[in-house]
């Protein structure tokens, strides 16, 4: 470790991103050992100073601020993790940007295509690294699924389907908004599922399909009123707690997604599929290291959906692992999305997705939404 | 067998269906012994001679026409059961109730809604007793899943999501019309996967979870031109290849259908899930045996989705056939249906789907193609 | 059917097997139109008077016997179905046999070797055409299973290991003996699960995998003592209720077998699974449309197991039922064996498995019977 | 962490159990913060330096040593981890216990019984704290197991099977012995699968089962001779390559074990069922975080077994992780055996299994292979 590279962060925000990011800093030279860079967990900022203070010893941060200009503002800060709830994504990354810090900025990039776009900007013109959380394409079977899509194996593509189904504010006495449940508070978080889920399936989807070209969007808020954390009072409530939306892709192939948080039974299924010519894939988060592959080249009368079991070390990030047959869970996702960081400095190449790529997500869901609105097709520029 | 009432069957059509059918009828007094009634097959009629003969004799029929008209003329039929291409079910329908023969008709009802409303309209003029195959609804795991949401134990339902993948019309080289490829041409059909796959899809979810109050939706054609079979020369393509669409029930929960003979590995995937506040459901074809359950009373540490398998003697109709354990297939549900119009004679009550049930899912498949053409929601009135 | 040939069935026993077989006869003609023979339902017998009229109208047979001698003896039947009680069989058999008759018998052969070996003695002296209803080798997916195997596909065996679990004798409220529970009874059955479901799993191994060398066994009686149906005493229960043993094939491979009524959760899961050196096959009766394969041949990043689904016309017997995707059930298994017990008439070829292979079943059952109370290994001659 | 008191861990051996156990020290911390201890990683030890240096840097130990006798014999190590091969486990333990060190030693606890049985006597001569790594007890799902069967959900229990399946062995060229192959070597492990893997399903079982009273067991080794690293010759190979075994167990239930490293298409299967009057349960480590879990007091048409993703706050170490839905994976039962240590700390309880605990399950090891050799029952003292 003595002769590596140091790539110093300042972590803003310690809820439950906070630790999934702490981790993936703390374990990667662990298991990529060949890094030329490795990360120091140099500051962590909250603005609650009992909570941050726990937070930095419990994760080994060496320093932590309660004011993140503060944080942004030191020199020994070499990169800056956004990890606060959506509406301060793009203040702190402009910021951040432009004192010339490196930025990894939790997934979705921003409230609104507005505020992305800005971002977006600020990268260009200060060219500093950045690369936004979509942890989801690092999980092994995931970046597997890529592969096989690139190597041809599926031919022209005809089918996308996509659902991310969780169930946890079914009850009506779950409050809105301030700590852990900002989520739900259109305020702090810019949409309901469709930022907070559907992104995830977006980002995925054009990683592995391609561009989306117009949509037409089902929306709905379930619990139209929810005691607000912040004020005590019951409030309206204006996030999407269920979206579905239908779409061309720029392929040709057609899309289906849906994401909900009252699908009962559904703790977080983020599920995909994909349907070639020639070959199908599917994928559930649940199972999460296992990847379902269809080959209609298989001789017919042993043809079927194989599972395949995504821990051996010629798969994708496993040779990091343990040996065959042996489970990873949702966390490596992000040590790996660390080391790829850490590999892009050395490479100089970006690490996806970029802002710029996270912006493109951006746009399909300000276009879902207002299709929802409007009840009309939008096409997505 | 001796002191039973006969219902003398006049089978229009010998394709598939007329083979599921005749197979409903051959085999309903060997499990269904307390019927009053017993079903003989009196007459088929199908165009060609040579296989109207064959299929009389493999399947038992005591004599056979080529001539509808002739069929529905003899008095020695009680019931005609309509297994033609869709183009022809509304003409023989209306002869038939003219001619005072109940009818058991193939779905969908209808090619068009048009169509489907005159034969309602005979129906209700001449009284007689009437149903649609929809022959789903009498899987015995669908059947169990109606007892379940009828109990109330799924409370107030947010989601409901069904899709039917197939994937046999991928190669171009298929041709369209004439012979066991009538589905693929728009005149003989009416529709392509909206009729023939989507209205399986609508009417179980109408059954089990009420009406359904507007759609959009998308359709597509892949492939744009076949080789016609009757012409023998390249034709466009008129029907749809996929449709997904997404609605509101009138109970004001979301749902999202999906139909292709795109879906690469997937042979006759029906699928169906409903979310409620309390328990959800799930169902594939593929393992018609098993219903998927879900019930959030049970105690949390040990919840999880109950793979029930449906075969003990409580469970609908399965006191019918052998004991815990083993398995029935697709063709039971043809004849559970059988065995429950034969009852219906007996009671007097009607035997859904009737035409006047299997209208509604009429309409609704309209609206969803309306909608595909029109890229706009449309209402079911 | 006006120019098929007839064989004409006499049916002992009205159980339910009496019920899987009659359903055999009555289907076969349908879905088998090319055969030569078509079964005629002659007469069945049974000694209760209101029963056998019951049953004989129920399944369409032209006549009915109380006394299976007089049965034998009728010079209109062409075979006789033996599908009394285990105990019943060796007597019927040899009658039969010496009446000239042909037998179809359910299986086990025989409660005893002893009694076995004086079946297929008779068998060979008479030459009678013969046959067993190890029904589950014409299940598709276990006709698919010996299919890959004869092809080589899996290569060097290393191991078998087979299951057949059910739980329903696990209440001490249940009887033995008499109606329907002849089969908890040790004089009317000769074993317990060793010769209801042991059978069936030895059966199927001997068939994919050769012969059985030597075996050491277990067996448990859990519920010492049961009230008997005919005495309405409380007697001892002298059936295993359990076995479990291990074995050496003569292919050198490794089989591990387990069967019990006492496994809550598993109402009739018969499961077998054979690892060879370049792949492995498995199966489960809950699933029974379904085979399971892993070829190590595949590429490794997609090499998984495939779930096979085999509903395919190119898939054994699936030509002759409906398209693919969609499920047979347990009773097309019969059905299939009668198609190929009237095929052999035609060929002269044996209808496997005859009296002599049931034989090799019965002594490998009877030294799994030794060996479990000798507490020592038993070899097979 | 700097009011904590230190556990100064001194690991010997640098193979994959090395990483496994240093990763547990290395994450306890960050998600177990409420212990009062924290481990140190204060020196761990490799006979080649080169590889001991690289191992220390990758895992962060402040020093290493290629002796063990000077790591057991340093001031500043307060606890022993014992990642050797198994030939090294009985010196160095009796060693560490005499130089009043604790001790964690990898499974299995010795190759030998009476190995085994001197390691006992030391720990209670010294009583030095001690645990052995037979860590699926302390994966989620298994330790949900265990809670569901303390609360007698399960009723008198008639069956328990497990199976540990691997594949990795099949190669005749795969060589034995030496580096990364040492479990190929009687010589340096003892036994095959016996003390690999089936001492694995053995713990489980008898923490879950109670004790095991006698067995019957059968071993093969199918490669009779590979070339061995060390000498580079082919020599004889004297480890079981497979062993099934079956047994009673004290509590009446009956047992059957089976484990083997060629089982095409199972790269680390282990899986456990286990059958009570009232309930039963299941397992498989190759998804890790389901139990499934049938339980008959559900009512009967809705019952099934239930799929249980164990990954909610209320189920065992899971308030420590993520949040429902998301998955961990095989090395967290690590990290929850470090966390249960360091909390017997506290405590002054044993953390078990202790040398004691795993001193039973090496006693049923030796009889299952003396079991295997001599082709008799053996009973455990």
């Amino acid at each position: 470790m003595a002769n590596k590279k140091e790539l110093r962060i300042g972590l803003i925000g310690c809820g439950f991103m906070g630790r999934t990011h702490s981790n993936g800093y703390n374990r990667v030279s662990n298991f990529f050992p060949d890094l030329e860079y490795r990360p120091v967990l140099q500051a962590v900022c909250s603005r609650t100073e009992s909570k941050v203070k726990t937070f930095a010893e419990q994760w080994g941060y060496k320093s932590w601020e309660t004011d993140w200009k503060t944080l942004i503002a030191r020199d020994d800060i070499d990169a800056v993790d956004i990890c606060t709830p959506n509406n301060m994504h793009a203040e702190i990354a402009i910021a951040a940007a432009n004192a010339g810090k490196m930025i990894l900025c939790e997934k979705p990039l921003s409230r609104t295509l507005e505020e992305g776009e800005k971002m977006v900007e600020i990268i260009k013109k200060t060219g500093v690294k950045n690369t936004v959380w979509y942890n989801y394409r690092r999980i092994p079977a995931v970046t597997l699924a890529k592969q096989i899509i690139d190597s041809g194996k599926l031919g022209r593509i005809f089918h996308y389907r996509a659902n991310f189904l969780q169930d946890w504010t079914i009850s009506p006495e779950l409050p809105q908004g301030g700590e852990g449940l900002w989520r739900l508070d259109a305020a702090a978080a810019g949409s309901g599922v469709t930022g907070d889920l559907l992104a995830h399936c977006i980002d995925t989807a054009i990683w592995l399909n391609g561009s989306i070209e117009d949509v037409s969007a089902m929306t709905e808020t379930f619990i139209k009123e929810r005691v607000h954390q912040a004020s005590g009072k019951v409030q309206k409530v204006d996030i999407d707690d269920a979206c579905i939306f239908h779409c061309h892709f720029d392929n040709g192939s057609l899309g289906v997604f849906e994401s909900t948080r009252y699908a009962r039974g559904h703790k977080a299924q983020y599920t995909f599929e994909i349907n070639g010519e020639n070959a199908s894939i599917r994928w559930d988060l649940h199972d999460l290291n296992r990847l379902e592959y269809f080959d209609h080249n298989d001789d017919s009368i042993v043809r079927g959906w194989r599972s395949i079991h995504v821990t051996d070390g010629d798969q994708p990030y496993m040779d990091k692992w343990w040996v065959p047959g042996l489970s990873i869970g949702y966390e490596h996702s992000f040590v790996h999305h660390v080391a790829d960081f850490l590999k892009s400095l050395e490479t100089g190449e970006p690490c996806s997705p970029t802002f710029e790529d996270a912006l493109v997500t951006q746009k399909v869901c300000e276009a879902v939404i207002e299709s929802g609105k409007s009840r009309s097709w939008k096409t997505i520029n």
